[in-house]
């Protein structure tokens, strides 16, 4: 990932990051021997899952406050392919924006650290009436408040 | 399948039936070059749908009378493994019954009409308080009367 | 899509096509009530492999030439999503290119012809030692001609 | 399960056992918000593979042998539904069986130990030729004896 998914602005707080580690299953591999494509977005939700759980900003916490965070975009490069149990971790970076979206990118790596695949998501936010929100609620830009006076910890 | 799943009581109506058409997916193969065992259970789903369309007595009508039927049972025998874009046919079977419980048989045929898998699900009923119906809803107990007396056709 | 994925090069002949139609699954469908944003890559591969067969230039086709097609970079947008048993039509389009891969754009239509999601992939092609070829094989290169010379009929 | 799956006979060693954790995954659960019933072959997948590495007997291991170990029959009872993020454990059990085949049982448990979910899967097993094994190849007699003296701890 040479090109950064979605590059900092200046005054931006750093991404804040999350990691899971998982092992290829026998049901994820396709005829050829690799994981399929389509099963890295399971892969890539489950380090979201653990970012947003470990920030108190996951989809459950939006839920809560009735607002639902769809996927809008799904992007992976994949530049190695996985085989039947191969451990990886999964690392999940969240990227600042005031806008009404939630930019995350993500890579696996294999055990010696390289990296197999590349990726991001771009949720959007809907409110109780399914209507896109022009901003974020109020919880999420208290959120947004303390990671930019850096007073939450990567 | 020498042994019937639902093995029919003197007197019960003969089974209604429905067929759906599947072709292999790249995604649905594993690694030995065969549909992976698991995803059977989306094979039988599509065809007991068909089946529960035909006859309006499908998960979505029971829902509209508050009624939830998840599986309670699901079982597969493999006899032939279906490989990479084989053609075959799903037929899925309902078999009589006075309880709330919803029993189907299924047979998956290749286009040799050989006998590649069999399995049955079993559905029970479960009300808005999502409490185990011990007897059917009406609508499906005049849909089993209707059926008793040889006005609906398989 | 108003900003194309693979925008034509002047001279490069019109892009192939090749549409399947798809009704959505119970088992597709998430705790929302809307496709799980994962899945789409088995729409679009069902519509990337109708046209692979329609032009004899399927994954199968490439490995019985001894190459490997595997993805390189899924991307989709969503626009709307898909509900249970909503159907839909998935097209698929080959886009010109010289080079050693496989573009494929995708758009899915609901009944109304509204533009649900869109996206696209990119394969690579990999001989038999695993290497990434350089140009195409042989036989896709007479493909590319006679697409070039128009006797392939979109 | 007041009935096991595999009833034991006369000096037969006891069962050998493994146990995976795992927690429901979003893309697991269905729109009302359980686990599609679908998806748990791929629990009892988890930790019959765990139970196979275990001890030396997995698909692996009879792969290396020139052995296939495919699904015959699969079977799952559910007593109760799994939710968003609920935790479980998985526990499969090995029986012994001195017949060409390999017998699995699950028992899924919720967080306080109820049970969720049992079922079984039952393997055959094939040679070089794909032609069904009559006895099991020589490594896993080997197995067997030492299982039946004692030598394997579970």
């Amino acid at each position: 990932m040479t090109k950064p998914y979605f590059p900092a602005r200046e005054g931006d707080p750093p991404p804040l990051r999350a990691e899971v580690r998982r092992r290829v299953r026998f049901e994820e591999v396709d005829s050829i021997g690799i994981v399929w494509h389509g099963r890295y977005a399971g892969y890539f939700e489950d380090a979201r899952d653990a970012l947003g759980e470990r920030y108190g900003i996951g989809y459950m916490d939006f839920y809560e406050h009735g607002i639902l965070v769809p996927i809008k975009q799904l992007h992976a490069d994949f530049h190695r392919p996985l085989r039947l149990k191969e451990e990886v971790t999964v690392e999940a970076t969240l990227h600042y924006s005031e806008a009404a979206r939630i930019n995350h990118a993500f890579v696996i790596r294999d055990r010696q650290g390289a990296v197999a695949t590349t990726g991001y998501t771009v949720q959007m936010m809907l409110d109780r009436d399914r209507n896109l929100c022009m901003i974020p609620p109020p919880f999420y830009e208290a959120f947004l408040e303390r990671w930019r006076e850096g007073r939450i910890h990567p």
